[in-house]
């Protein structure tokens, strides 16, 4: 019903473009997904992230739980109300965040107490709340409650983790009341082989709208995440979206995209950009660096984005030195747009299969450093 | 040559619209001019100060000299092209930031040497310093280097700071090489009648393309600004646009207005609007209180902005709650488009001969506080 229309493969590797129907419009994938954590990708107006490329944009279920809180979103109309973002729009499901950020209180069998990052306030989720919050929050892709463990593992633990994923996944569509929402389950596992497969074929037996490979990209290194993803992504249905959570730097994007997978998520594009590091065509450009004072090209010459169209890298190099919003807006700007633009690449070269060729030597003349490489 | 356009007079009062040509483009007056102190109204991206009506913005010369300095404005083609705005740019001279800033270290017969806000380096300025680091800026209007005198001043004081700002504004006039450039001549003098009558009478003899009433909104209170404004506007000539800097909150734009001004900067609105203070037609609104938590409304009911047309209450305050630039740039768009709003009903009702009367009812009705009052 909401199969994943296949528009084009590869004729050398997983690679795929295709397209996803969600209630706020058509996905085309593959898919860069930019973070708005707090309801808001961080400087930007909804009109100007449209202006980057973007088409679907996340935010986070555990720091919407904690502010504003599920029922003042509710009450302001839902997620793309208070957002203000008429496309599509996924929400993780917590479990991530509670695991990463939170004080843990215990990890029961059901669900997890935890204390908020904020304020301490205990706080208990578990497969059924995170799954009515994420349908009261109202985004249109939504993700199951799992459990994210960090690397290494010992194996006891992360049986046991992925043994609690697949029992809180059964549990989330069960709960699942709201058939505008996607639903995708996620396959955790570590770097394990077994347990990933395990884990995929107890969650394709549930029948999900789509799959996630999640539980990546947490200090297994890159060489350990692509192989882990080359395994998984085949396991997966061919006919539903693939989703690698959290990743990631340009390579990992386009080895992930070659191994098949459709949908990506980073904050690295604006926590980069607020830092004052642009992605460009040549490498890392650190805008504070004092060689850009008088410095008139703009980030990017072969860019089309708001930035480098209107601003000269002196300019946005003053405003990081005296400390100006304007800033991390346009090197978020750019770096969005810089992800939106490789993204359009790789469809554009799965169309008409030229991408496998891309992809090696766009792999091999990489200046970026692949996920904690 | 760079005369002013009168379109239409108000039948009982000195209020004008007026057309006044600049090298980028005509402005209509009565004019509001957002602050861009360094180079950026913060938060603002150009496209969106447009969207707010704004058809000229402000640069502070003392500002752009310490960071990035002019050398480097000017390597990067000038404030335009830095700031990436193509309209109107103006720029004050520097002389009240030095005076409200910085560490002075003398003010002489010819200039001030002072110590840098941000770093205490030792920088001297002078009536031609600033009109040449002005003409290197490259701004359309430019304003003469005055002595700003606070409130309360000694008689002596306040005269030889006139004497001073005279003098200088003969040097600004005689040292002005940018025939692009419109050139100011600032109106000293406190609350004192003779003094502003003196160095007004000077200054028009230098015949400078327009004339500002300066040293005024620093504590000496409504009444006693508007008294100021009421006498020293009708004595500048009518076909020369007049400024009155650093004003205000609307009651006293719109009195400044009926006493014969047409142009107005000032940083309230931005200011504001990063506070988490609302200009509404209901009257002040805190965004940040508790009440607007679960507030569908927007901001203004009637406001056209991007602000108002897009996000809730509820929304903006989540926004401050967490602290997300969000919440800051929707308040900044929001008032400085009520202020835009207020303007063109300034220039309606003039036009259309019914501003005395929505003035004085405007001013009776006013919900805000006036400048110091």
């Amino acid at each position: 019903m909401n199969d994943l229309k296949i528009i084009s493969k590869a004729s050398n590797s997983h690679a795929r473009t295709a397209r996803l129907k969600t209630a706020h419009g058509f996905v085309d994938t593959p898919v860069f997904m930019p973070v708005g954590t707090r309801g808001t990708v961080k400087g930007l107006l909804p009109e100007t992230i449209k202006q980057t490329g973007t088409k679907v944009v996340l935010a986070n279920t555990y720091h919407m739980l904690i502010r504003p809180g599920v029922e003042a979103v509710e009450t302001l109309g839902g997620l793309h109300k208070l957002m203000a973002w008429d496309g599509p729009i996924l929400t993780d499901s917590g479990g991530y965040q509670v695991f990463s950020l939170s004080t843990i209180n215990r990890i029961g069998e059901d669900g997890v107490e935890f204390a908020s990052h904020i304020d301490g306030v205990k706080i208990y989720l578990d497969a059924k709340i995170a799954t009515r919050v994420q349908n009261r929050l109202g985004a249109d892709i939504i993700m199951c409650f799992d459990e994210c463990t960090p690397f290494p593992c010992e194996a006891d633990k992360l049986k046991k983790a992925v043994d609690r994923t697949v029992r809180w996944a059964r549990l989330c569509k069960q709960t699942h009341n709201n058939d505008k929402q996607l639903l995708f389950g996620i396959v955790q596992g570590g770097i394990d082989q077994e347990l990933r497969k395990a884990c995929s074929k107890e969650l394709i037996e549930m029948d999900f709208d789509g799959y996630a490979i999640g539980g990546l990209s947490v200090g297994e290194g890159h060489q350990n995440m692509i192989k882990t993803v080359e395994f998984t992504a085949p396991l997966l249905p061919e006919n539903k979206p693939r989703y690698l959570m959290g990743v990631g730097m340009p390579a990992d994007i386009i080895a992930a995209i070659r191994a098949g997978i459709d949908m990506f998520d980073c904050v690295l594009p604006t926590r980069n950009g607020r830092n004052g590091f642009a992605f460009t065509n040549n490498g890392p450009l650190k805008l504070r660096n004092s060689e850009n004072t008088q410095q008139t090209k703009p980030v990017d010459e072969n860019c089309q984005c708001y930035c480098c169209q209107n601003f000269s890298r002196g300019a946005i190099r003053h405003f990081f030195n005296v400390g100006e919003m304007l800033g991390p807006i346009l090197l978020s700007i750019h770096n969005i747009s810089y992800f939106q633009q490789l993204l359009e690449k790789t469809k554009e070269t799965i169309n008409n299969d030229t991408f496998d060729e891309w992809a090696k030597k766009t792999i091999e003349n990489d200046k970026y450093k692949t996920t904690e490489s």
